[in-house]
C-alpha cells in the first residue's frame, strides 16, 4: 500500500506531519512526501524545511492521498499540476483526505463538489463557494472523501482512516504506539469553548491566520 | 525569545514537529531546528527528511530546549557533542524540555539527577537507571525540567509550556488556532486504557517500537 503527502512551500508542518506519524505505522505500507520539485519545501513559518522524495509523477496510483493545509494552499487554488494530479490519482484512491485548508485545493481541484466536508474553523464557509457543503465536524466523512478540521486534526483523521483501512485493533495500536491520550492544560481548541476573546482575536486576524499575510 | 529544537537522525518527526507547531505561534519568538550538522537528517521510518537549519555552536544560548525521542535516541546516549551542548545550554535556559525518549537523552546527559521525569510508556523504567524518578504521567514538570510522555504528547507539553511563557490567554489562542481539540475515534492511547492485546503487542515488540530494531 501506498500513501501519499503532498508537499509545498508555506504549508503547515503539523498537518501534514500529524498523519504521517500514524500513516507511516501501518505494517506494509509506504509513505512517500510528493511535491512539484524534489528537495525542501519550507513551511508558514519558514523555519522548517521537509523535503519532497517524489515528483507528482513519480507517484501516479497511491492508494490514499494526503493534502494539508496553511498558508501556501493560496498559491494553490487555480489549476496547474497539482491539481492536474490530485484528479489523476483520485480516479484510483482508496481514501481522498484533507487536513485543515488542504480541503480548499481539494475543492478547487473539483473534488468536492456536492460533497459534506470540513475546513479549519476560520476558513469552513470559504468550501461552499467551491461547490461542497461545509460541516462544522472535526472529521468528515463522505463515501471515499475524509477531511479533517485544522492543523491537528490529521492525527484523528488519519487513526480514522487506518482503522477502515486495516481494522480496529491497528488503529488502536498505533494510537498506543504515539501514546496518543491527549490532555490538553486548556479547553479552548473549538470556537464553542475558548474564551470569547480568544475567538475575536483570531477571526480579526484571520487573513494572518490562514495565508500569513501581516 | 529563542526555542531550539534538536534534530538526529532516526528520530520520531511528530515528538519535534507537535512541540513546534506551538511555539513557533508565540509572538517575536525564533525556532530553531539545530543538530550536529546542518542539511536534512532522516527519520526513525527514513521516509522523511527533516532539515537541521543551525549547528549547535550557532546556538549557544537558547531560552528553551526541546530534544525529541524515536529509535535514534539510542546512539546518543554517550557522551559527545550533543550532551555537551545540552549542558551548556542548560547552564541559561528557562525550560529544558523532551518528548518521548528524549528523556533518555536529558537522563544521560546527566541533567535529570534526582529529578521526577516521564518518557514513553515503553521506556519510563530507564529513567530509574539515570539517577531520576519515573512519573507516569503526561506531562512531568519539575523546576524547569519538562518531560513528556509519548510522541504525541509533545503537543500537550508545549501548550503547558506556552501558558508560563506567555500566560494562558496566548497558550489557548495557539490551542484554537491548531484547533487542538482532540478526539480520537478510539481511546487506545495509554496502557491503561488500550485492549490488553494492544498492550501485549507493543510489550512484546518494545524494542522495535523504541529502537527500531527488527
Amino acid at each position: 500500500m501506498q500513501i501519499a503527502i503532498l508537499l509545498y512551500d508555506r504549508l503547515t508542518a503539523l498537518d501534514a506531519v500529524g498523519p504521517y506519524e500514524v500513516f507511516s505505522r501501518i505494517p506494509e505500507t509506504q509513505v512517500v512526501f510528493v511535491g512539484e520539485r524534489r528537495g525542501p519545501v519550507r513551511n508558514d513559518t519558514g523555519s522548517l524545511g521537509l523535503v519532497v522524495d517524489a515528483t507528482l509523477v513519480d507517484v501516479p496510483e497511491p492508494d490514499t492521498v494526503v493534502v494539508p493545509g496553511g498558508p501556501g494552499q493560496t498559491a494553490l487554488m487555480s489549476d496547474g499540476p497539482v491539481h492536474e494530479w490530485l484528479r489523476a490519482v483520485d480516479e484510483t484512491t482508496t481514501w481522498t483526505t484533507s487536513v485543515c485548508t488542504g480541503s480548499l485545493i481539494l475543492g478547487a481541484a473539483g473534488l468536492l463538489r456536492g460533497r459534506r466536508a470540513t475546513s479549519h474553523w476560520l476558513a469552513l464557509e470559504q468550501l461552499t463557494g467551491l461547490g461542497a457543503t461545509p460541516v462544522s465536524e472535526r472529521v468528515v466523512f463522505d463515501e471515499k472523501y475524509v477531511t479533517a478540521a485544522g492543523v491537528s486534526s490529521g492525527i484523528d483523521m488519519a487513526l480514522a482512516v487506518s482503522g477502515r483501512l486495516g481494522g480496529d485493533l491497528l488503529a488502536q495500536t498505533i494510537q498506543l504506539g504515539i501514546e496518543y491520550d491527549p490532555q490538553p492544560p486548556y479547553d479552548a481548541g473549538s470556537p464553542a469553548k475558548a474564551p470569547a476573546e480568544v475567538v475575536t482575536f483570531l477571526r480579526n486576524r484571520s487573513r494572518f491566520v490562514l495565508e500569513g499575510a501581516e
